[in-house]
């Protein structure tokens, strides 16, 4: 069977290029999608449409301007995979849990054993917990059989 | 005009207090709920259930009972508070955010100036952002009125 | 039968209040609402949540903190009643009736001859067109009995 | 990524022509969308099926042959691009906004800065606001990467 | 249990005033709704936006003026009751079988055994086939029990 | 633009045809589906699971068939042409057109004046009235243009 | 908080009784709805409408006219307890949990420990799984604080 | 017309290659998509994730899995066929029925006489109940046509 799989969340360790090039290797008929995952670029999306003087309003900008991209991946994936690092806070990768949640789009955290507490109600709602890209991949092989 | 207003995020302060009781002395038609705020209950809401021996579980159980109110909380209701304190991870404040987006729920933050950057997705699907209460009470009476 | 009936557009002219009492004293059961519909207040309605020095954030401000209201009637109402005056662009009222078409809330248009041609889609997408607020109140009392 | 992009609005300038080409430049995967743009055909849409006698109602059959096609275009698309320009009403345009906004499709609009106010419940449920057509095929660049 | 009841088609006979009194006898907690009834006024429901000349669109005035309470009716009904007669054509009843039957509305279809094969896409999709007003409310009285 | 197109209602005449063969010579990137239109395939659609003595669930059985193919085409197209011809009850077409105008899907009637009294309530919720296929096919080339 | 619990499944006992029982000595503001359960009469539910040679159709007729209940309270409920006996196949509770899953309702089962590996699928789509009818009534509590 | 048909239910015995291999040999433009149906590897689907203790979370561990695949089967379907077996609970077929249902998705049933009054409700939902794979591959050739 075909996925579309959209990865959300960290950005700041290779985990979506494990994922890929695992399901590449076994040949598995899925498609990913993702957020532009360049810090620096998503930060500035809004900037080509005008300077702004306040930084909320620079943020805003940009965000709404990555959030098309990321809707947009959202309403057209099978599944997301969602993943939580160990560093920041990481709002986004929760909202687009409850944003899958509400839709009725499955998904699958990604994440350490001692985040569980701080992300029980994301991981209440997902369909299962994985902790490495592995784990992930032989799911994925699994699903897509 | 009438509003049901969920009141989502931080338990620490004494925020959704404020909130409820300046609605109340402005005589305003609006009926806030909330999801079960004693810390200590909402951890152990599934325990009747049985003992879990995994932290996990235990997490898992809890936060799905949880769920019940708080999405039924929000299916329900016409608008969302949802306050971001200075401390913690607070996902579930940012997934109730997604959850709300995705059903076309408007939503309004609750936040301090140095979490700008941090909430700038959250922000960017909200109505308005405001930093106290009292923000919030002058908005639902200009709304209700 | 009983209707929840949302009045949407002109703000310049005392259309509603006629409309209102004219319901009103054939004892209609019918609840009405509105957008704030004070000029000056609409357009500061996001002001207590921090001044801007872009007109473009103050107006943006206001129109997100505006369209709770809006966007929740819209949602409530079982039909609308759009008015578009002689003057001024009322984009409001146009995107009120696409945001209606959208949801399959039925809706009636109010406004003279001159604006045929340049309502035509709104009309199009409308259930009736009026012209006299007498009209509407008319064809209230034939819905409502 | 693949989006399917509808280009709504004003129908005097070359915006749309601009935008197609320029993303054709770049070799960006979107596929356009739009109303038929030629005024008079657009007018005359329903005289096939018939002569009227009123204005109203050669509009009204004209309208709604055309909002098949307009209405087709906003549930297939990803995402719209609503301009606005200096002449004309043109509530069509801000009817197609209204429409994506209840439909959760995002867009993005295109006027110039002296249409800010008249606009701002448009630009408030829109996630960008464009001045120029390039500023747009830099947006799209991005999304599409 | 409760129950809002729409009571849709042929208005040549008695036949909604022998459920909704037979139903009154039994004392069920059942609301009835109805489009306007008496024919001539239907037919004229339009009439007092302006006089037409052509005979097609003042039918399409009234058509959709009626509705507006037909369909408002049809989404706040639970459950809805539709009779075919003996004689016309009855396509606005089997319109409203078709609405209620994509919008996951059950109903109940009441008709004579010589319409069984013409109506028998419209009894497909029907939760029950009743004969006489006295099945109709035996029915109802199990259901509201 | 590309259109599926779901062509309803009578099966005594070649309207199916006509348009179909019109659009093929104007090439036309349109997709056209339809239910069975053979009549006694479709009264027998049933029959293959076992024998009826009843004639009602005979036709039940044969409706409930063919109805996985008509609403599976009525779900997946864009548009639907429904026709009405002079003879016969032909109340799954009006069973098909309130399934349409209930899912928002436009539809184009198509039938002679002397039924504009019997379907006004069915071409009040239509987006256009045709009298003949040529009709049709012109629209339609219009709409594809 | 005030909920509308949709009791299904099992009518060999007294678990209805129970829980309506232990939630009203509790003063929670919680309305339950139910399918007809006198098993006799349920079966019954379709005899008005007509006798039936075939069990087949006898039995489908009553289930459709059962089905107009359960599926009203299901859509009207916010939340469902699922009961499953030792006895019986009991498809209709396995039925209407996959029904509230589809919808979006939030729903508890309600069975011993042997039955967990024969529910595995209807567990997996639960918020909960409780063993008796008390700690039903300690999670409605806790959920209507 | 082409169709995408979801298998479910019964696992063990050859019913869903009789019906493939039957609608290859008639050339039927049909895809047919399926749960995982090997017993032990679906069983098993969680195990990679972590080893449990419990029995209870190894099922719900693994369910949740499986549940990825069959919800994004069901909504991408068309329409399903769900086959009870002599054997076994089966509740998870009865779960994917109430799930086809309330989104609408037509289903046909495939089971023996036997199982008529225990799956009165499954069947009262679906479009057609089929004893035998022969009689399900001709219905679809019909479909198919």
């Amino acid at each position: 069977m075909k996925y579309v799989v959209y990865l959300s969340g960290e950005i700041h360790s290779d985990w979506r290029e494990q994922i890929i090039q695992g399901c590449a290797r076994k040949g598995l008929d899925i498609q990913f999608t993702s957020a532009i995952t360049d810090h620096e670029s998503s930060d500035a999306a809004g900037d080509g449409l005008g300077a702004e003087t306040s930084s909320f309003w620079r943020d805003h900008k940009s965000a709404k301007v990555n959030a098309i991209r990321t809707q947009t991946a959202i309403k057209n994936c099978d599944l997301a995979v969602i993943r939580f690092g160990a560093k920041y806070k990481q709002w986004n990768a929760a909202f687009d849990a409850g944003y899958c949640a509400a839709l009725g789009k499955p998904y699958i955290t990604l994440h350490d054993e001692d985040l569980i507490h701080a992300l029980k109600e994301v991981d209440g709602a997902a369909q299962s917990w994985a902790t490495t890209p592995d784990q992930v991949i032989e799911l994925l092989a699994y699903l897509a059989a």
